[in-house]
């Protein structure tokens, strides 16, 4: 019982994230997730309290998903090679290989949908999307600092905010990509990121 | 009498951006707009037929001041130098020396906005948005092009990619703002891909 009202859960939180990346938050309504998911309203109130609460749950399982999905993409970088940079290489084509195995476009991002629509989130939320961007920031400018140990920056620029470029390019791409209804942006866009770095930091290959 | 009417027009495009921006159009509400913009619903149906007339107009000013804020940098950037890759570099520097100047973080992106709430807009709204971003690709390629004709870059990389990381950059620095609250993410990333321009183009003053 306890593992089929985990599923339960679960498929509502699925249904419901899919519907608000494409309609947005405010205008999703419990019943049409009720609808989606083949549950009563009742099975909806037993999980969530209403669509706040929702809102929260929702938010936490994407950020999670995503920590999950970079972790385990930077653990297959790290099994192919020692060197810092070959790594983040690594991990950002495995990420865009990752990107066009998708079966359409990107479906968009919570965070930057809910940011879209502030006004509708209390300030519990807004902390968590900061938080969870605030993460996706220094997993990656971590990454970047034993880069810059090994490898001199041919221009010198802020670790922070090249760290932040690829959130940008990730978010940005999506973006693009949801308005061309093409599916290829965001993996090619992983790629521009990843020539950028290749050059800032004279990847061995290009001193040939 | 028309001047004023034209005002009024204004003055109502411009509160519903606002509002639009900061929780999403199908929450907004003409009666909000209609409180910002102290006019009367009379004077709201004299300029729209409605929300979804309101939707339109509101996207077609949005990409219209656009075109011109691009088209207005490009021209001080070109009256500064005469070569393309300077041009570019300057055009990104006034970019950001701009976006530092606002008074506050950006107030966000009415393309990347319609975007998230998709199943909100007719297709009328949906070739509008492409087209809006279409355009910028066609801007910015055509100054990579001329920058390519005469540099050659050190990794090879699609134009048109390189054109739509821009768009991405900007989209994505602009959710990355809005969630952090900070003003200076936009800047700051216009300068990451200006740097990476200077790298991939190998801009003269990397080479002494």
């Amino acid at each position: 019982m306890a593992a089929r009202g985990e599923d339960r859960r679960e498929k509502i939180l699925e249904v419901a994230q899919c519907i608000v990346l494409q309609k947005g938050f405010s205008t999703t309504s419990i019943d049409e997730i009720i609808d989606g998911a083949h549950i009563t309203k009742g099975g909806f109130f037993y999980h969530f309290k209403g669509k706040g609460d929702l809102a929260r749950h929702l938010l936490e399982r994407y950020l999670q998903q995503d920590e999950q999905f970079f972790n385990n993409l930077f653990e297959k970088a790290d099994a192919l090679s020692e060197d810092p940079l070959q790594q983040m290489l690594l991990f950002l084509k495995l990420y865009a290989q990752a990107m066009e195995d998708l079966p359409g476009a990107h479906p968009g991002c919570l965070v930057a949908a809910y940011t879209y629509e502030s006004q509708q989130f209390d300030d519990e939320i807004k902390r968590l999307t900061a938080e969870g961007m605030l993460s996706w920031r220094e997993l990656f400018e971590e990454r970047l600092a034993r880069i810059a140990a090994r490898y001199p920056m041919r221009i010198e620029v802020s670790l922070t905010e090249l760290a932040d470029m690829l959130t940008s390019v990730i978010e940005g791409s999506i973006v693009v990509s949801r308005v061309f209804s093409t599916q290829a942006v965001l993996a090619e866009q992983l790629l521009q990121y990843r020539t950028y770095l290749r050059l800032l930091f004279n990847d061995a290959s290009l001193l040939s």
